[in-house]
C-alpha cells in the first residue's frame, strides 16, 4: 500500500497541476524537491502571482523515521517509526469571486520494535473557503464529493460532511468556520469497511486506496469547473478588500488550529512547504464586521451556522 | 499590589497613548471597554490608518477567576483562583524606517482554597522590531533599557536581554529572531529581590513594582525618539514590500510560538483585544530570499545571530 499510495500522489499531483495551469493561463508551477535529514522528503510545486492563482501549491511527500515523543504526543499513536505520504494543496485565486480551497490525501503506517506493522490508516479531505458565496458553487462542491462517497458507503457523506464542519473552525472566534465545508476523514482503518472486527484485510485496504483516488478525481471536478465560471467576473476594491480580511482568518485557522500544520512545523518538517498554504496579501483589522444584510455578512451568518448543502 | 499595579497601568495607559497620537500627528486611539464573563475585563485602545501608525494596539486588562484544567495546564500554576493585570501594546509603524515594537507589563497572584495568596509574581518587558536596521536606533533601545535594569540590580540587563534573544523566536525558520530584542523577564517574586530565602517582604515587591515603572518610563525614552527621527524619511515600494514580508513573521510569531496570545485565546480572553497585534497588512510569499549582502539580509544575519549592542 505504501508504494501504491506513493505512486498515486504523484499521478494526481502531476493531473491537478495540469487542470491549475490551464485554467491559470499565464503562470507555470515552479518545483522544489527537498529531503528531511530524519527521512524521507517532498515534492513542493508552488505557482505564484498568475493570472487567476495569486498563490497556490500542490505538494507531496513522503516522511518516516522514528516516533520520538514530540510526534507521538502530538500525533496521539505509540510505536516505534512511523511512515507517512500524501498530497496537500491550496489554491488562493485573486478573485474575490473565485473560493479558496484545500485537498489533503494521506497514509499512514506505524511499526513495532521489530518492524511489523502495529497500525495504518488513510486520511483525507476537500474543503471549499467562498469569499462571496455563489449557492450553486457550494452545493456543486457538496454533491460532487457526496457522489463520491455514495460509492464508498451509505452515510458516509453525512459523517465526513459534518466531521469537516467541526474540524475548520476557529474556535477563538465563536465557532466561526473557515469557509463552507466539503469532506474530511481521518483514522480510517480496513476494519472500517470489511468487517466489524478489526481486521488488516487487503479487501478493506483496497476500498480504502479506491476511495481516496475516487475522492482525488472528486476534487479536480467539484472545483475546476467554478474556477471556469467565476474567474472573469468583474469585482471591485471592497470586494478584494472583504478577500483580504477573510485570507486573515485562514492564517488564523492554519497557524492556530490546524493538526497538519502543527505537526508539519514540530515535526522538523520543510517551513516553506507547510507554510506555503498561507494566501499571498492579507489583512488583519481591528474588530472588523461586515454591514448587517450584505453579502458579507450572508457568508458570515453561514460560516457560524453550517448549512447542509444537499 | 493589586490595586497598585491596576492603578499604575491605567496611568501608563493614557501617557502612552498620548505620546502615541503626537508622534502620528493625524489619527487617535478609540476605546472599547469589555468585560469577561468568568470574572474582570480590559479597556483595549485602538488607533488605524494614522498617518505615522498604520495600526497600534495600548491595551489593559484585568481579569480574574477559577484556576480551569486548561489554565492550570497553559501557565503551569497550582491553585483555586488567579488575579492577572497587566498593559500590553503593539504599534506598527506605516513606514519600513520606523521599528514596530511591543512592551507587555503584568502582576499575577494565586490562591488557594480558603483566598490566601499562594504565590505573585511580575512579568515584563520590551521588544524592538525593525525592518531596515540603523545601529544606533537598536543601540539607543537596548541602552535606557539597560539603564532601567542597572538601578535595580547588577546583571539584570544581561539576563532580561538574553532571555528577550530566547523567548521571541521563529523556532521553526532555524531560530529567526522576531526582532532585535530588548528585556524580558517573567515570574519575579519578592524573593528574588530582597533575600535568598523564598520572602513576601513588602520591600521586595514594592522593589518590583518600581522596578516595571522604571521600565516603563523607559520604554517611552527608548521608543519614541527613534520614531521622530524615521519617521520623515523617504522609502520605496521595494522597501514597504520588505516590511510586508517580515511583518509575514511577526504573525507567524505571534500566533504560533506567543504564549500571552495562546493564554489569552484558550482562557476566553477578548479574541479582538488579543489579536489588534497582528499587523495591518502582510504579505506570505513561498520561500523569500533577500539578496545576499543587502540591507534586508544584514538585518536577516543578525536575527539569526543576535547581537550585544551595548
Amino acid at each position: 500500500m505504501k508504494q501504491q499510495f506513493s505512486s498515486w500522489i504523484k499521478e494526481i499531483q502531476d493531473r491537478i497541476c495540469l487542470e491549475v495551469e490551464k485554467a491559470d493561463g499565464k503562470e507555470k508551477f515552479l518545483e522544489d524537491r527537498w529531503s528531511r535529514a530524519e527521512g524521507g522528503g517532498g515534492i513542493t510545486r508552488v505557482i505564484q502571482n498568475g493570472e487567476v492563482f495569486e498563490k497556490g501549491g500542490v505538494n507531496i511527500s513522503e516522511v518516516y523515521g522514528d516516533i520520538t515523543p514530540g510526534i507521538s504526543s502530538q500525533l496521539k499513536i505509540n510505536g516505534d517509526k512511523f511512515f507517512a505520504c500524501g498530497i496537500s494543496l491550496i489554491l488562493h485565486p485573486r478573485s474575490p469571486m473565485v473560493p479558496t480551497v484545500h485537498a489533503n490525501y494521506r497514509y499512514f503506517e506505524v511499526y513495532g520494535k521489530d518492524g511489523n506493522v502495529l497500525d495504518s490508516w488513510f486520511g483525507g479531505g476537500a474543503d471549499l473557503t467562498p469569499y462571496y458565496l455563489f449557492d450553486e458553487d457550494a452545493i456543486h462542491f457538496h454533491r460532487i464529493h457526496k457522489e463520491s462517497c455514495d460509492r464508498f458507503q451509505p452515510g458516509a457523506y453525512a459523517r465526513f460532511k459534518k466531521q469537516c464542519d467541526d474540524y475548520f473552525v476557529n474556535t477563538h472566534r465563536g465557532n466561526e468556520r473557515r469557509g463552507i465545508g466539503g469532506i474530511f476523514y481521518d483514522h480510517m482503518k480496513p476494519s472500517a469497511v470489511s468487517a466489524p472486527a478489526p481486521s488488516e484485510s487487503a479487501g478493506g485496504e483496497v476500498e480504502l486506496f479506491a476511495f481516496a483516488q475516487s475522492n482525488g478525481n472528486a476534487f479536480i471536478d467539484a472545483y475546476f469547473p467554478t474556477v471556469e465560471k467565476r474567474k472573469n467576473l468583474p469585482f471591485s476594491d471592497a470586494q478584494k478588500h472583504w478577500q483580504l480580511i477573510r485570507r486573515g482568518r485562514y492564517v488564523e485557522f492554519n497557524l492556530i488550529h490546524d493538526r497538519g500544520t502543527i505537526f508539519g512545523l514540530k515535526s522538523n518538517g520543510r517551513t516553506e512547504s507547510i507554510l506555503m498554504s498561507l494566501p499571498p496579501e492579507v489583512r488583519f483589522e481591528y474588530n472588523y464586521k461586515p454591514e448587517p444584510n450584505s453579502e458579507e455578512d450572508r457568508l458570515l451568518q453561514i460560516l457560524m451556522n453550517p448549512k447542509d448543502w444537499i
